[in-house]
């Protein structure tokens, strides 16, 4: 999500307590600091919507989001400036560290959401589901932890099945149209929700390694 | 495809010698009476435009036609009265015994158009992408050999590619919305046409035995 340079942005992080900055001496740690067992880590958590609201439905499970771009991540954590975050945390930096920042097998879930498609072709080692990125997944993840999908975006969605058939997960749930059903265990952000309006498909898989 | 019985359909049909009655005997021999060295297959051929208009697309290829329902056969092979039929035939019988009318590694191409989706439960295994039906394709499709998919149909398509993955097939293509882009080498029937009106997107998926 490209958008403007906010000039609070980065004066208001340096206040959040929410955010984890010394992300590397936290491997193997993130049970503990959220005392929680199940552990599940969100790669590009936008303006933060569905972390808030599953870390609330969930509230006896530890929640990660990570966001890179500090404007966004800004508003994300503006709308929990005042609030207790026992069960979650923010990291603000790039997920190319990601497997700094959690030790083998630590994770239970990863989820993406409507992340940036990169429809360029020579932009595809950008994409959360490119190949460089499902090696670093496959570290982090537990043996029968599971990487969770969901996207609008038709090519994202076909380069991301090829992509980790072809790295060696397996699928365990798919749909071309989520929400045809209702799925009361997996909250609509707003963001999605106007996908939703359009009648524009939401594109899920599930997906362990193999 | 369900429909009324048509009282031509039977004595037409046994006046017609596109028809190739004694499949168990053709097994290993497609080749030879088509004089082709490519062998496809359709599978659920039904009104037949689709065997029609690649059969007359790809001349240089055998194309063999294969439809149980007796009424919608004829109406297939009506299009096709006065045709020569040098690379085409067809079959008019239940698909289940396809492993003995072909023999080991003898088809290049198996083709699924629009399949009847078998929606519920307990009829899955009636789909032409269920496991038992697998298990034959790979039978007769030669090492490197393809099967090809194409339906509008959400749960169909959903079955399939969980229901491939599971039987030890991968993917070579996949796509959510097949005719977004031209696709001059692969006909669009009139049945497929009245999808792409109501902007029902087409999904296709290509497989080969790992």
């Amino acid at each position: 999500m490209r958008m403007r340079k906010l000039k609070w942005a980065e004066p208001f992080l340096a206040t959040q307590s929410v955010i984890v900055r010394n992300c590397d001496e936290m491997a193997g740690q993130w049970r503990r600091l959220l005392n929680q067992e199940e552990l599940h880590v969100e790669i590009g958590s936008g303006k933060g919507d569905y972390w808030i609201k599953m870390s609330e439905l969930y509230p006896n499970a530890g929640w990660i989001g990570i966001e890179k771009n500090v404007n966004v991540a800004a508003i994300a954590l503006k709308k929990v400036e005042n609030c207790e975050h026992l069960n979650r945390r923010f990291i603000v930096d790039d997920a190319q560290a990601i497997d700094s920042w959690f030790a083998k097998d630590e994770v239970d879930v990863i989820h993406l959401n409507f992340s940036d498609p990169w429809p360029k072709k020579r932009a595809s080692k950008h994409r959360l589901s490119h190949a460089s990125f499902l090696k670093r997944y496959e570290q982090i993840l537990k043996p029968e932890g599971k990487l969770i999908m969901k996207t609008d975006n038709v090519k994202l969605f076909e380069f991301s099945i090829l992509e980790f058939q072809n790295n060696g997960w397996l699928l365990d749930e798919f749909s071309v149209d989520y929400r045809r059903d209702e799925h009361p265990e997996d909250v609509i952000t707003e963001y999605e929700h106007r996908f939703m309006e359009l009648n524009q498909p939401i594109y899920r898989a599930v997906w362990h390694k193999a």
